[in-house]
C-alpha cells in the first residue's frame, strides 16, 4: 500500500478547507500522507495538526520562531509547494496570498487540488497557460467546479454550456429595505454550506457565485455567455453541464465540502467513506430553481462584468471585495455598501491587458488603498 | 466523410423508436447510412421508408410478396442483424419477437442500440454473457438506461446504487376506486413521453418501470436491492447513479426519445442537433420527487419480484403482460385486471433456472395460454 500513498502538502491547513482535508486524510491513513502543513496565524491549531500528522515540512506566516521545535523542517510555502517529495498540493490558502504558492506548485508539475478562488479569478490566463505548459493537473475543490469536472469525465466533446447553481444565500427573497439592514452576523449564517467567514459573506452578496463564474470560465475554457447562474436553494445539485445534443449532466450530493475535497484526492477512483453524509431521496420531495436577482445582488453582475472585461479588472474586484468584507466584519460598513465600494473602485481602475505578476500585485495594492480611501472620504454616500 | 459513415440496420423501423431513429438519420445523412429496414405489419410506412432511405436489405413479417419489387434484397431479420456490412443494429422490435435478432446481432459482434426491453428482461443473463463473449457493445436507448450509462462514462468505479426515475404515469395519485374505473384511452395519454401503445400502457401500470429495473440489473450488473425507483413527475431527470463516496450524477433533458436514440448512435461523440428540443432552466421552477406506491401499482412490485427470483419468472411476467395489455386495448379486461392476471400466472409457474432459448420460448408460450385461460375461466373474479 505504501507505494500508492499520496504525499500531500496542505496550504492553508487551519482554514475551513484545510481542516476538512485533514479530516479526509484521517479517514484514509494508508492512501493519504500529510507531509506538509502551511498556515497563517492560527498557531494553536497548527501545533495540534503538527502533533497529529507529524509532517516533514511546516510553514507559518510569522516565521519559525512562532512554533515550538519539533521533528519537522520549517520551509517557505512556495518551496513546499514545489518540493520533489510532494505529489499533491491542496491549495487552500485564502485570498490573494494563494497565488504565488499555486504558481510554484504548477511550475513543479504537481497535482493541485485547488480551493483558492482568487488565484484563478485574478490570474486565470497565467495559471492555465502554465498548467498546460508544465502538465500540472488542476483539480477543482469548489463543489460547483468539482461537479462540472465530474460531469465532463469520459466525454469526448466539451460541454456547450455550464449551469452554475447557487443557493441564493441567506438573503434570497429579501427586499431592498431588508437588505440594507442586514448585519454581518446574519450574513455569516449560511443556509446550506459550512464554510470560512470570507466565503460565507461572499455567498450572501452572491460575489462568491460571480467569482465562480470567472473560475469556470478559466477552468473549462467556457465563454461567459455560455455560463448561466441558477438559484437552487436546496444546494443538492452542485452544478450542471449541457452538451451539444441537448443532454445535461448534473452532479448532486449532500452540501458537505468533504465530498469534493475527497474526490480531488481520490480521482479517478471513488472511495467509500462512511463518515460522509449520503443523500436520501426517500426524504427529498422537491428541488426549486429560480433566476438570480442581479439588481438586488449587484456583486454578481459586477463580478461577471469584471470577468468579461478581463485584464486586471478581476484583480481589483477581488481585492476590493476582500477589504470590503473585512470592513463589514469589523462593523465599519453596511452589507449593501460592499457592491457600492467595489463598483466605485472598478470604475476608476485603468486595467492592464494580459497582466503579469507585477501588474496583478500593483492592481491589487491600488484597489485595497482605493477602497480604504473611499470609505475615509465617505464617497459611498455622495 | 464516407469512411466514417455508420451503416445501420433498424429492426422495428415502423414503430415509435424506429421512426425516431430514422428522424435522426435524416438529420445526419453523412454520418448515418440506413442500409437495413425490418418491420412487422405496417407495410404502407415501410414502403415509404424504403423509398426515402433506399436500404440494401429489407424485411417484413409477411414475406417478400407483401412488398413491391425494388432495388433491395429481401432478407431474414436475423440474417440482416448479423450481416457483415452492418455496423450498428438498432434493436427496436417490440415484445418477445426482438430476442432472436438481438442474439444474432450480438453473436456477430455488432454495436447494438437496444430499445427492445423484453430481450434483456427475459434473457438478460444469456444476452449479457454472449455480449461479453463476442465483444458486442450494447448501448441502451431507453432514456433511463441511457442516463445511467452516460453518468458512468469515465468513472473507474462502478456506481454503488442506481436511482431509476419514473414519471408516475397518468394515474399518479389516483385512488383505488378511480384506478378501477380508468379506460384504455385514458391510459394511452401519457403526461410526458410520446411512445408506442404497449409501453404507454406499461407506463400507466408502472410495469414499464419494473421491466426497467430488471434491465438495469443486467445492463449494469447491479443487485436489485441497490436499484431504487423514484417518482419524478416532470421527467426531466432521466435517472441517477450514486458512487461510493456519496457523489451522485444525473442525466437530464427534455423528455424526447430522439436524444437518447441519437446518443446511442453518436457515442462517444455528441452531435449538435437543432431539431432536438433543449431544456431551458429559465422556465423550470421545480422538480418534484415522491416514492412509488407499490400497493396501488402492483405491477411494479410483481416485476421486481420476478426479476429477483430470476429463472423464467421474468419471461412469464413479460408474456402475461403483453397478452393482458392487448386484452385491455381490445376492451376485454379492466385496467386493474392487468396485475391480477399477471400475478395469477406467476404464482402458477414452475420456473427453469439459467434458462436456455427453449426454456424461454416454452415459458412464454405457457404464460400466454395461461392468461387467456384465466380470462376465459373468469379466474380474476374468484
Amino acid at each position: 500500500m505504501a507505494g500508492l500513498t499520496q504525499k500531500i502538502a496542505v496550504l492553508g491547513s487551519t482554514g475551513s478547507i484545510g481542516r476538512q482535508t485533514l479530516d479526509i486524510a484521517r479517514t484514509f491513513p494508508d492512501r493519504l500522507h500529510i507531509i506538509g502543513l502551511a498556515a497563517g496565524h492560527n498557531l494553536k491549531l497548527l501545533c495540534e495538526q503538527i502533533k497529529e500528522f507529524k509532517p516533514r515540512f511546516v510553514f507559518c506566516q510569522g516565521g519559525p520562531a512562532q512554533l515550538p521545535p519539533g521533528e519537522y523542517e520549517f520551509m517557505g510555502i512556495e518551496e513546499m509547494a514545489a518540493h520533489c517529495d510532494v505529489d499533491t498540493v491542496v491549495a487552500a490558502s485564502s485570498g490573494s496570498s494563494g497565488l504565488m504558492p499555486l504558481l510554484s506548485a504548477i511550475k513543479a508539475g504537481k497535482k493541485v487540488a485547488l480551493a483558492n478562488k482568487e488565484a484563478l479569478v485574478t490570474a486565470g490566463e497565467m495559471v492555465m497557460t502554465l498548467a498546460r505548459k508544465h502538465h500540472a493537473q488542476i483539480r477543482p475543490v469548489d463543489s460547483e467546479h468539482s461537479a462540472i469536472w465530474q460531469c465532463t469525465l469520459g466525454e469526448k466533446s466539451a460541454p456547450s454550456r455550464i449551469i452554475l447553481t447557487a443557493s441564493g444565500g441567506p438573503f434570497r427573497g429579501y427586499s431592498r429595505a431588508e437588505l440594507a439592514g442586514v448585519t454581518a452576523e446574519q450574513a455569516l449564517r449560511h443556509p446550506s454550506w459550512k464554510m470560512g467567514e470570507k466565503v460565507t459573506i461572499d455567498s450572501a452578496t452572491l460575489m462568491n457565485k460571480g467569482l465562480e463564474v470567472i473560475e469556470a470560465h478559466w477552468l473549462f475554457e467556457m465563454a461567459f455567455e455560455n455560463i448561466e447562474v441558477l438559484v437552487h436553494p436546496q444546494s443538492v445539485i452542485h452544478s450542471m453541464v449541457e452538451f451539444a445534443d441537448g443532454a445535461f449532466k448534473a452532479q448532486l450530493g449532500v452540501p458537505d465540502m468533504r465530498i469534493p475535497i475527497q474526490y480531488a484526492l481520490s480521482h479517478p477512483e471513488r472511495w467509500g467513506n462512511d463518515t460522509l453524509p449520503k443523500l436520501d431521496f426517500t426524504k427529498i420531495s422537491r428541488f426549486d430553481f429560480e433566476q438570480p436577482d442581479y439588481s438586488k445582488f449587484p456583486c454578481l453582475r459586477l463580478a461577471i462584468e469584471a470577468g468579461r472585461k478581463g485584464g486586471t479588472y478581476p484583480v481589483v474586484l477581488c481585492a476590493a471585495d476582500e477589504v470590503a468584507v473585512d470592513m463589514l466584519l469589523a462593523g465599519q460598513i453596511k452589507f449593501t455598501d460592499i457592491p457600492l465600494l467595489i463598483d466605485d473602485v472598478l470604475v476608476r481602475h485603468s486595467s492592464a491587458s494580459h497582466p503579469n505578476i507585477e501588474d496583478i500585485i500593483q492592481a491589487d495594492t491600488w484597489a485595497r488603498e482605493a477602497v480604504k480611501e473611499a470609505v475615509k472620504q465617505e464617497r459611498l454616500h455622495c
